[in-house]
This record gives structure tokens, sequence and C-alpha cells, in this order.
């Protein structure tokens, strides 16, 4: 018969995957002879086996957990289910990973209305005995029975201004009792039946209820976005009750071994007496803080201190804990490495290995890779956001807090900038020509788009907060306001942004500035110090090149050429491109975008400061340079001098089905040759300018969507003649590198080949997942969400790389990349590239390189230093 | 030093793909010590060599031709460039396989001014002199030097007409001086340089001419038709000329050893006194029948009968020969496997297996699969399509001949059809509700739509011929006109319809009924013998399975049952059902489709007698079933009593930016279990209805685009809930199978955990192609051109399966699907299941069936033998 019962007694920190976080520590403070109250855990195990069964649980777990109480009723000297002297547990979930949104607590299990007496009588405390009476009723009544606690709030509520007292602590024993007694009949009201009396049953039900709390909705999109996976199931904690709630020497309390908010070495958190746990978060009586405690308890602090120091010692790292004093006597009652800020993990890691505790590789593991965002984007004050209510929720498409006010076009957000105005722009959807509109504002919004969108995709290489997509507001451009449900606001108008959440406030929010502290240089050169994986950056701008590259990017992993071709008059030349009937137009047309392209790379040459520089040439499909409407065409054949008739034939000429998979990439490179004739004069010239002033640069040319070597042959062949070409003109000696993104699964698939021409590859993991997986992402909304429901999907295979598909391929193509051509360099271009766990896997599956985005440079900095740390490559 | 040019006595037969076909078989001829003229052969690795070195005929391969002809000069006792007793040569290519639109042949090689005397003399002929010069000249000026021999044809026929003479062969010595003149004077004009006096130089330049006629386009487009590599290259035969205009006592001919139209065993061709090979192609004298060469000149026709028997028996199989006589002596120039019809193809086999001369092995691979396609499908007249003109041309999208009147509508075939009229139904693009026009009419013309357009599908499942997305017809459906370059086509308007080339004729041409003779039989038995592959069919109602099964379909691999919603009124369940808010208005609307979807596999179960049918579930998406103009949605939203608006918001809701990566497929099944529901009670039911009346179906339920086990799972518990109800609520027992389309990329990589639910996989090439590609077929026609064109690709991947890529993605999956469950059944059911190529792939990836439309079948059966009498399976 398998074991899915542990006592306290015999387990250990090393048991977390069976008995959750919590289960373990308690186990483990059991084990170092800390004051825990005796207890056991119901392992993950039997949660799996629960659901396996069908929501049922098995006989077997149920004889084991009585069998565990009466070995807690000997230790405590007390029964559950006495009605005189009853022994009273706790019941909480514990996961492997802390999981809010699940069950959390109930307390005062095993009461009912004969052992309420019983326990009156025996403290000698009815005031007690019924404050943790009513305690427990409200608590199994929401978390068991789901039924409303303002349900029960309301009684109390009523008792106290009949009494005309505000706090609970003014409720007498009579009150109480009779507050118990309406609280039963409420119970009854709405469930149909009678509070249960049966402890057992109690007990039972409560299991069940946590098990069940597992899979609710609110667990389900924190795992999905937490990538926890839906098989590892909870496990429950079964503990002796110790009461905090017996007078005026008891009481309860939250405290971290250090300052979470700044790291600080003091002990740090509050605690209130005569309470029970969630008296001390609701808020109503003001905690006092944990240093408080030295005076009304000095020999409690003392413990409890030594306590602490105990812990953090041994589990060398920061603790959060939850104690109870009961009667002056101190338990503990949970301890866990503690969350904390980005800055304090960085000053607590470096002063963990200044103290001798961890070792450099160690304090590296301890910051959260993904947490260093809050370092480099300025926050909301996070009171001020606490007293605020969004009003939606967009994507949080790029990261950072903004608040402005709201402007409907970049020409007004230009000049109110100017104007020294603090503004948030807000569109249906941003285009090329609003770029300098965004430079100007602190925040951008959008209606519609995702996060590739221009807004999304331009944001982040800014750092710019963006909110994309949020589908409930409705902007209106033209007469400059914005409504969202039913409210409207106009031009001028507070609002803020959050970009890390999505959410959108009605009003102004204090921001914070990002800090930098010497902290985050120590942290990251020991990251530097530890990793493989050398780390890029996507620019398309000298702009986005300087930031990434002050943020320590070792190059340009992916520089989009087609997001110059937007900005000021170069769209013209790009649509006569597009309109010309013949090679010689085509060329001429190209002939005016040459100057500006190579004047763009030598701005990104200048800003790399030399560095690899990897130039994506031409990707979207043509039909993404011309306007859509009537009007817009018209206007577009005024200004070229040709019929109406000429634009709007090209235009529908350019219409694809599936323009995802239609004429773009290197498709473009073979059927217009000329265009990557263009392109590689600008790269090599630009070259050749910046390596006259010094710099010593050797650009890497990327040839996007390549499916077949012979795609790649072509394009090379156009390349290389060109390239040489002006190399020779120049009369200089110039490297560059000539590769190709891994975007298709084709070219995943006979990456050998590909490598016969290819010296690089780049995986370009977001097409790459669309082709892998057969749906794009701009359709996939329809459905992804039913799947995440269904649990048919539990993560976003576009914010975290699809090891198991998609994966593969990069793996294969690696792999037959090498046997090809030893050398080859590697790396990862895609969104993925800024995603911890995705880098983790690049680290694994032998790539070069990260390119991301530049503000998420460091993240990747260190997500490359974990990897290397956890899987050292020889 | 590398050997580039052999003698024909260096050679033989199983040296092809050195010396090409032509040349391998002079080689066999003259080992054979039949009367060869001597020459050798300039081998294909020179050609790829001539290429490789960028077009430039190496040194060595010079300096080996000219050691070569100084070695047939000794055999013949003659000198290449002597003035009076020249050596001439004809030059012809050959490659490996026999290829139209490359360059032919140029006769008497060697001629120039001076030798063209000597030639005279040395004859007493001057008038074969100057008729043997003046041809050269044309030949060399036409396929060296691409002058259009117009040029010179006006010339001759200027003679001729001042003369007033009708034939070549009425002129004389004096005539045919004259023409050499002029001619010489026009090819300076034209070129700006005398014609080469040199032999040397002008042997050289023919080599090189031959190795460029192998990259012109017209070549191209025929390897890319027939799947022939670029790179095999082409040799070039050098040969000793003989004359067959040196007299009445000379003359050449083409002749089979058996009738290559019906296979009868008898010398089949003809040939022509006193002229060279290509007169007798000419046309301008009529060519004598073979047999009456018997009376012209007995000896010679006994000896090349016996020589025809020689190689007949030699090569086992019938030949294709040439040869010329010279002053009375035979000498054969050629000979190979000959063309045939089909019916002959057929006949031949199986005679040469009775009389002895080969195995049923080597009889069943004697007949190309695809050549059955013409047995099956009326034919145009020969003779009448020769005298017909195309007016256009569009995609072969069902093969067989249409001759009739051209309506506009479906309403209008049906009534003419009825009125005993035959009538070619012309639309922009057909609809589901012209299904029964289309089976009113010979054949189906479309301005718009592709390979898997509405009209091609159900043409080909009906065996109807139909020319698709002809782009340059206007169509006129209210006017009931066609329009195509300038020429109006009225309703009534006779016009026939080529589906196997894609012509279209302005005018009646008269069709040949299909004969499947009793050799059809015999052969399909031996193939069946001898294929390890099972043969299905795509079917997705009864007649088109009824036809599948006569044609020995051994069951339905894959029936599309949206096919069927689109017919009658089922289309407004449809609609009802997508437009419907929740899960109770869509299963009422659910519930009317019911009777209709069980209904149509009673009759599919029925029509295949009880073998196997799989049934895919829904998988388009729900746009395609809704109207898209505002009208149209009017119309609909007044049929619906629903409002405007809200349809129109439904439709809009629907739109997709990539619909092929959208929503649709298993997804649908995910979001809306309803419909899967609906659809497992219609399979089950129908057959648990059928085999009550005796038969013994066991029904196979398909889900379409998986690409995650997941996903499988999910739909699977909502399948295999339904199905044991239904088989629970008839008190029966009903076996059914449960399996997945593998179409997505993810699913084939993933195809070992997927194998864990599916019982079966059936590979859809078609849309597996276009995701590994990362190209939609319907957006890739406006690269794909410009991509053979540029040869970057050689074959289309839609045509014949990618094994590089796609197929490696096959076979990953047929693997790793056996490794999770052994006995995991694999079939194609793309369009590729009808390719011969692609079904030889599928046998040696371990398939174990193919899925093709119904007039395909027999092609597949045969395919499949020659599959595994090539590559035996264990």
């Amino acid at each position: 018969m398998s074991k899915f019962v542990y006592l306290f007694a015999e387990g250990n920190a090393t048991m977390r995957n069976l008995l959750g976080g919590k289960g373990a520590n308690l186990a483990e403070m059991t084990g170092l002879g800390l004051p825990v109250p005796h207890g056991f855990t119901v392992t993950t195990e039997a949660c799996t086996k629960y659901y396996d069964d069908g929501k049922v649980l098995a006989q077997e777990v149920v004889d084991q957990i009585f069998a565990a109480l009466k070995v807690v009723e000997g230790q405590q000297g007390k029964k559950f289910g006495d009605n005189a002297n009853p022994l009273l547990v706790s019941v909480r979930s514990g996961a492997r990973a802390s999981m809010p949104g699940m069950m959390d607590t109930i307390l005062n299990l095993g009461l009912n209305n004969v052992s309420v007496e019983g326990l009156a009588k025996l403290t000698n405390n009815p005031r007690f005995a019924y404050d943790s009476y009513r305690r427990f009723i409200q608590m199994f009544a929401d978390v068991v029975m789901e039924i409303d606690k303002a349900n029960f709030e309301a009684i109390m509520d009523a008792r106290k201004e009949e009494k005309g007292v505000k706090l609970d602590t003014e409720l007498d024993a009579d009150d109480l009792k009779g507050i118990v007694e309406k609280f039963l009949v409420r119970y009854a009201e709405l469930k149909g039946e009678p509070f249960p009396q049966d402890p057992n049953e109690q007990l039972i039900e409560a299991v069940k209820a946590v098990f069940r709390s597992w899979d609710n909705p609110r667990a389900n999109v924190y795992r999905r976005l937490n990538g926890i996976p839906y098989s590892w199931g909870t496990a429950v904690n079964v503990q002796s009750m110790v009461f905090g709630n017996m007078g005026p020497t008891s009481g309860t309390g939250v405290a971290f071994s250090r300052n979470p908010s700044t790291g600080e070495n003091v002990l740090y958190g509050e605690y209130l007496f005569n309470a029970q746990g969630e008296d001390v978060v609701a808020g109503i009586r003001t905690p006092q803080p944990i240093a408080h405690l030295e005076q009304d308890n000095p020999a409690v602090y003392a413990q409890f201190k030594e306590v602490a120091l105990k812990l953090e010692k041994h589990y060398r790292d920061m603790q959060d804990m939850e104690f109870t004093i009961e009667n002056g006597k101190l338990f503990m009652l949970q301890t866990r490495n503690g969350k904390r800020t980005a800055q304090a993990a960085l000053k607590i890691a470096i002063d963990l290995v200044k103290e001798g505790l961890i070792t450099e590789q160690e304090a590296v593991l301890m910051v959260e890779p993904k947490s260093l965002d809050a370092l480099l984007h300025k926050g909301f004050d996070q009171k001020a956001l606490k007293a605020a209510k969004p009003i939606t929720k967009g994507l949080a498409a790029s990261p950072g807090a903004a608040c402005g006010q709201a402007v409907f076009s970049a020409e007004v957000a230009k000049e109110w900038n100017a104007a020294g105005k603090k503004v948030v722009l807000v569109r249906m959807e941003t285009s090329p020509e609003d770029i300098e509109g965004m430079i100007a504002s602190q925040g951008i919004l959008t209606g519609r788009g995702g996060m590739t969108s221009h807004a999304a995709v331009v944001a982040r290489g800014m750092g710019t907060p963006c909110v994309a997509g949020a589908g409930e507001i409705r902007v209106n451009e033209e007469e400059k306001y914005f409504e969202v449900n039913g409210v409207r606001y106009e031009e001028g108008a507070w609002i803020s942004c959050d970009g890390s959440t999505g959410y959108v406030y009605g009003e102004a929010i204090a921001t914070v500035d990002a800090e930098i502290s010497g902290d985050f240089a120590v942290l990251m050169g020991w990251a530097d110090k530890y990793r493989a994986l050398k780390v890029r950056t996507n620019a398309d701008n000298p702009r986005d090149a300087k930031v990434a590259n002050d943020f320590g990017a070792e190059g340009v992993g992916l520089c989009r050429t087609e997001h110059m071709f937007f900005e000021g008059d170069r769209i013209m030349a790009i649509r006569e491109m597009i309109v010309a009937d013949n090679v010689e137009d085509r060329k001429k047309a190209l002939a005016k975008l040459l100057p500006m392209q190579r004047q763009d790379f030598i701005g990104i040459y200048k800003a790399m400061e030399g560095k690899s520089v990897t130039v994506r040439y031409l990707d979207p499909p043509l039909h993404e340079f011309v306007p859509h409407t009537d009007e817009e065409m018209a206007e577009l054949a005024k200004e070229m001098g040709l019929p109406f008739e000429k634009i709007k034939a090209t235009v529908e000429g350019l219409h694809e089905f599936n323009p995802m998979l239609g004429h773009r990439g290197c498709r473009l490179s073979i059927t217009y040759p000329e265009i990557a004739e263009m392109q590689t004069r600008a790269v090599i010239e630009a070259a050749i300018a910046v390596n006259k002033e010094g710099y010593n640069v050797t650009p890497e040319i990327m040839i996007p969507l390549v499916g077949d070597v012979k795609e790649l042959k072509y394009v090379h062949e156009v390349v290389k003649a060109t390239a040489d070409a002006v190399i020779a003109e120049a009369g200089v000696n110039l490297e560059y590198k000539f590769g190709t993104m891994i975007e298709v699964p084709r070219g995943a698939l006979t990456a050998g080949e590909i490598a016969e021409v290819a010296e690089f590859f780049s995986f370009g993991t977001n097409d790459l997942t669309q082709m892998t997986f057969g749906f794009s992402r701009d359709d996939a909304g329809k459905f992804l969400e039913e799947y995440y429901a269904r649990k048919v999907f539990e993560s976003d295979p576009f914010a975290h790389l699809d090891q198991n598909g998609v994966g593969k391929l990069v793996e294969m193509a690696v792999k037959s990349g090498h046997e090809t051509r030893s050398d080859i360099h590697c790396g990862i271009c895609g969104e993925h590239g800024g995603d911890p766990e995705s880098i983790e896997f690049c680290h694994r599956a032998g790539l070069d390189y990260v390119s991301c985005s530049p503000f998420r440079v460091p993240i990747a900095r260190l997500a490359a230093a974990h990897a290397n740390i956890k899987f050292p490559r020889k």
C-alpha cells in the first residue's frame, strides 16, 4: 500500500515534491527541534490519485489520515471530536510552489455545537471558544462550501453596529455566542442542510476542498502564467491548533528574517495580540511592527530572533515565517524562502555572499531573471496603486508604469511633450508614422493589436510602457476621446497604464523611477562570469542599439530592416518600388532608399561600438507597405502622378489569403533580387565607412524564411556578387558573414543542407512556432483561451518555447547544421530570446547566443548564467 | 584525367546514366554487331562539368572529342574537314530520359563551301552535296545559332514558287546551289558574321549548343512536369553520317517493333526515299508505310525485320527504331523502348508474358501507372485535336476530354442536359449549390480557383473533366457569356476542355470513349498480386464511393464530412449552428443535421459494401459556411428571422488573417464539442443500422489538425462518451476505431505521444506540405513560377511529395507512432495519395495504405505494385 500521509516527524525539506513546500518545511523545522505544533501532511500523490479516481478521496487515504490523527492526539494529549477537551486542527494547502489562488487555510476545525462549550469550560474562556467557533464556521462555509463570506461579515457588522463598537475584540462572549447562532442559521438557509457537526466529516470535506481548489480557475490561470504543471497536485497540511486568540498574552504574526523591500539585514514584520491568522492581514486592527514585540515580551522576541537566525542559516536564504504565541509560548507555523523585491533580492544575495553563507553562483541563482524588469522600468507607487481601480485590461505589451494625459495623435503628443506635459498616446492602433509621437509619450495604449503589433514591438524596443489590444476601449481619434464601459475620457484626461500587467487606470497614479544600484552591477558581473550563452539584442535603429549596448548586449542578433522603411519619406520610395512594372523602375526607387539604409547601418554599427550586427533582409509581404482604402490609394496615386486604377490594381494584386504563408522573406529576394542587391550595398558600404573611422565591424547578412538550400544559394549568389563588387570598388578588405533565419519547419528539417551555404543560423521562433503548431498568432486568440480553460494547453507557446515540438526542430537543426559545418554559429532571435525558461532551453540545445529586445538584455544575461550554473557546459 | 568521351564500341546499355539513353543504345547495338555508323558519345558528366565551369567546355573534353574523332576517321576511311572526301557527322543530344524540348539533331556537320564541292565530285552527285549542305546550314543556324528557320524556308519556298514546283525533291542541283548561296548571305546578315567554315569550330559549337539546350525553358518545364533532376545533364552523340538523300535507292525511316497504338504484334512505321531524317516528320512528302518496303526492297526489309526482332528480344520490350538506307544498305541510327498508348502498353505487356519474354512483375512495371488515366477517361480524337488550337489554358484539375455547349448556370446545365444536349458548365468559380449542374455537365471550366478549389475536388471525385483557374477568361454569368483574349463565347457556343492538359478550345472536338479492355483486368490482377500497400479512396458521398469501389478501392480513407454540409437545406442548419449564441441553440441546429449525416454514412457504408470508412470530422473554418456580401447576409437574416446586424457581426467575428492557420480542424471540436457529439452519433448510428442489414462495418473516426496529444485526448473523451452511449442505447456490439490526421508539423514531431490515443494516423500531406514549407497553396502561385524559372524548385511539392522535408516528418511520425503502438495503422489521404512517385515513397516509408480520389484508384493500385516490385517489403 502506498504511503499517502506523513507525520511532520517523518519528513524533511528535501521532500518538497511529495509534501509540498509548506509541509516539507514544517517537517524540516520539526526535525530542527523548533517549536512546531504536531501535525501531518497528506501528499501531493494523494491529490493526483484523487483526480485520477474521478475526484474521489480513496478509502486508504482516509484511513491513513485518521491513523496519523491518532498519533497527533497522543502527542497533544487531546482527542479530535472530544466534547470536553477537543483537539482542534488547521487545514492548509501547500503545493510544491507557492500558489496564490488556491484554498488557503481553515482554522479551528473540529469544533461543533457541543465541543465549543467544552472548550469554553476547559479554557475558562467562553469568549475565546465562541470566537474560534465563529471563525471556523465562516472559513469552512467560505472555502469548503463556497458560501460568500459577506453573508457572515454582515452578521458581525450588524452586531457591532447594534453595540456601537468598531473592533471584533470589543465583542464579548455573549455577542459571539449570538453571532455563532446566527451563523449556523444562515449556513443552513444557504446550504439547505445544517452545519456539519461530525469533526471527521469536517476534516475529510476540508481535505477534499483543498484538492478541489487545485483545479479552480484562478489556480489554473496562475499555473499557466508561471509554468507550473497541472500534474504536480497539491499537498494538505493538518496541524494541531495553537491559539493566538486566547487573550492578551496570545497573538500571531508574520515576519521576514531581512527586509524584503530593501534587503536590509533586520527582522521585519508585524504581529497582532489576541488574534488569529487572518486578522493580521484583514486590516481592521493595525498590527504592531515586529520590533515592538521586544518591549511587549522580550523573552519571546529573543526566542523568535534566535529561531529566525537559525532558519536563515539553515536554509541559507532570507526566511518568511508565520508564528503564533499561545499564552506566552512561541509556536512556528511556517517558514519559507521569502519573496522580495528585485532590489532586495540583489542586496540579500550579495550580503549572503559577503557573510560567507553562499557562493557567487548561488547568489546568481537567488535572483529571478524576470524580477530585473522592475529595476529597469518605472513602477507605480505601490500605495497609490492599491487605492486605484483599473478601468480595463489589455495585453501587457511592454513593461513599466506610465502616467500622463491622454492624447490621440502623434502630433499632439509631440506638441504637448515639447510644452513639458506628460502624455499617454491612445490609438486604435499605431502605425509607422506615429513613431515620433511614441517617443514623446510616457506610455502607449492601443485598442487593437497583439503582442507583435507595431505598438508593442516599437514600445519594447524603446522601453516605453505599452498596453496593447485593450479590446474594451473604443478610440475616436477624430473627436479625440476614448470610451470604456460607458465612460468617456477626453483629450487631456489623466490616465495610467501598467505595461507589466496590462491594467489601465482612469486617473493619475504616481510613478517611481527605476533605480539601478551598485548591487546590480556586482550581480550582473557574476552572471557574466558564469554564463556560456552570449546575449545579443534585437534592434532596428541606432536608438535601440544604444540602449541595448548600455545594457551589455554583445551584438545585434536581429536588425529588421523593414522597420526602417516606414520612417519619413522612405515609405514613398518603397511604394514606388512596389508599383514599378519592371526591373529598371524598381532599381530607380531602390536607389533612393540606398543612402538612407546605409546611414541607418552606420548609426547602428557605431551605437554597438563595432560589435557584430546581424541584418535581416526585407521580410514582410509587400502589401504591408501600401494603403488599403480607396481614399488613401487615391491620395497615393496623386502623389505618385499615377492613375488611381493602377495603384488599386497593384494593391489588389498583392492581396493574399494567408499572408503569413505568402510572398515574403527570401521569396522577395528571389523574385526581386534587386532588393537584396540594394540592401547588400547598404550593409557593406556602411561597414566600410565605419571601419575607416577605426571600428572593426564584421557585418552579418541574414536571409529570412528559408526552407530549402536552393533558396539560400540563389540569394547568396546575388549577395556575394554585390558585396564582392562593393568591396573591390572600395579597394579595402572586409569580412562579412552570410546566414539564414531558421523559421520554417522545412528549414529546420533540412538544416544540414542549408548549412552548406549558411555560416550561421538564427532561429526565428515566432514564425517557427506558428508554422509548427499550424496556428497564426493573430487568429489563435479565438481558441487558445478555450484551450487554456480545458487544459489542452497549459502555457502560451509564444511566451515560452515549446520544447517538445518546436524545440525538437531546433535541436535537430543545431545538430545537423554542425554536422555539415562544425563551427556554424547558432542563435535565437524570436521573442523567446528574452524568456528565461526558453533561454535555459537554448543553453541546453547548444546555441551560441540569444537575442532579445534591449530592455530584456540584463534578464537574458542573468537567465543565461542560471542555465549554465544549473547545466554547466563542458 | 576523367574520361568524358566514349566510342560506341566502348559502351553498352547499362551505361545509360553516363552516355544517355541514345548513346547507351547505340553502343549496345554496336556491341550486338548491328549496322551502326561509327561514332562516339560525349558524356553527361561533361555536361555537368560544362555548367560547373560556368558554361565553358573544358579543353580536356575538347581534346578527347578530337581524339575520338580521329578513331572514327580511321574506321570510316575519311577525314573530318577534308576537302575531297570529307567525313560528315550528325550531332544529337541524348539524356538519361528522353526529353522533348531539347536540341535534337544536326546532320551533315563538317561541310563547308569547299568540301561541298569535293563531296559533289566524289559522289558524282552535286544535287546530293548541295542538298546536304543547305540542310546543314539551316539546322546549324536554327539549333546552334537560334536563327528562326522560317528565314531559310522562305528562301526555299521562293525558289519552288519561281520554278512552279511543290516538292524539295523537284529542285535540282543548281537550284540547291543557288539556295545555299542565299542561305549563306541570309546567315551573315542575321548573325553579323559569316557561316563558320572550320568543321572543328562547327563541331564544338554544336556540342555546346546541345549542352545549352539542357537549360532552355522548354526543357526545364518538361523536367519539372516529369520529375527529372536538373543535375542529370545530357550526353551528346557524334556519329558518322549515312545518307538517305543519295537518290532513289536511299531513304530513311522510323518504325516500331509492334503497333504502339494498339499493341498488335506487327512492324509499324514509315519511311521515305531520297530523304534525310527531318523530311519524314515534316509532312511535305507523304511517307510510305513500312510494309511497303517489302515490295520496294525485300532484302533490306527482311534485314530490318530481323534487326527489329533481335532488338525486341534483346531489350525484352517493344522497340522504336530509326534507320537510314544509303544506296541500298541499311544502317541503324537509334533504338529505344517505344512509347505507346495505355491500351497498347497493356496488350504488349501481357503478350510479352505470354511469349515467355518477361515475367508478370516485369509486365506490371512496363505499364506507367499514370498512363491508365487515358483508359479511365474520355479522350479527344487525336486527329481532330491536332487540327484544333487552344484559346486558353488553365489548371488540369480533373482529367479527361469534354465537349459541349457552354452554359453559365447549374440550372441551365440541368435543363439542357435533360433535353439531350451536351453542355460544359462555365463559371467564375463553382459553389456547393452547383452540384447538380456539375453532374449534368460533360466538363467544367472555371476562371478562378486552384487544384483544391470546389470545382476541382468535386470534379475529380465524379471523374468529370475539369479545367480550373483559367485566369485569362472573364465569365459574365448574368449576361451568359465568357470572353477570352477579346473573343466572346455566348451561351450555346461549342467548346472543348482537356482536363488532362488544361487546354480549352473554342470549338467542338470529337471525343472517344474510355474503353477498359480485358487486358486491364489481367494487369490489375497482377498488380494486386504484387503490391503491399492497400488502396483506399477519398469519397464524400455514396456516388463517389460507388465509383471507387468499382475501381477496386479497399475502403474509404477520407470522407470529408463538411462536403455534405453544403448540399440542399443542410447549409441552413449549419448557419443556424454558427449563429447560435449558446450550446443549447447550437445543439438544436445540429439535431437537424443528424438524420442527414446519418443517411449519408449509411449510403457510403453500403456503397463500400462494408469495407472500412474513415470519417474526418468537421475541418474548415466556420466562415466558409457563411455568406460574405451584405446582400447575401441580408437574405440570410431574413430567412433566419434575425436582425441583419447580428448576422453581420457573426460573419465579421469569424474573419481571420490567416484562415489556414486559424480556428479549424480539431480546434472546432474542442471549442464546440457538441459538433463532435453529433458527428459521432451519426457515424455510429449509421454503422449500427447497416450492420443490422448484414454488413460488417467498423467505422473509423478521424480528427483533423491535431498538433498535441492533449487535443486528441480531449476530443477522444467526447467521442468515446457519445459512441459508447449510442452503442449501449442500441444494445449491440460495435467496434470503431479512433485516429487522427497528421497534417500539422507538430503532430508529426510528437506522433509518439499522439499514438497513445490514436489507433491510426492518416497523413494529410496537403496541409503538412503547406505548413512545412510555410507557404499556402492559394498564395504560392505568385512566386512558385519564379522559383521554377530560377530552378530554386524543380517540382511542385503539391504534386509530388517532398521526400526531403515533408517526407522526413512522415518517416519520423511512422517510426515514433509504431514505437508507442506497434500495430498503429498508417495511411496517407492528401492529394499525393494518387501520385505514383509519392506512392513509392509511402511504400518505402512503411505506410499501410494510400487513399486517393476514385478515378485514381487503379493508378494507385498499379503504382503500389511498382513500388513493391522495385523495393519488396520483407
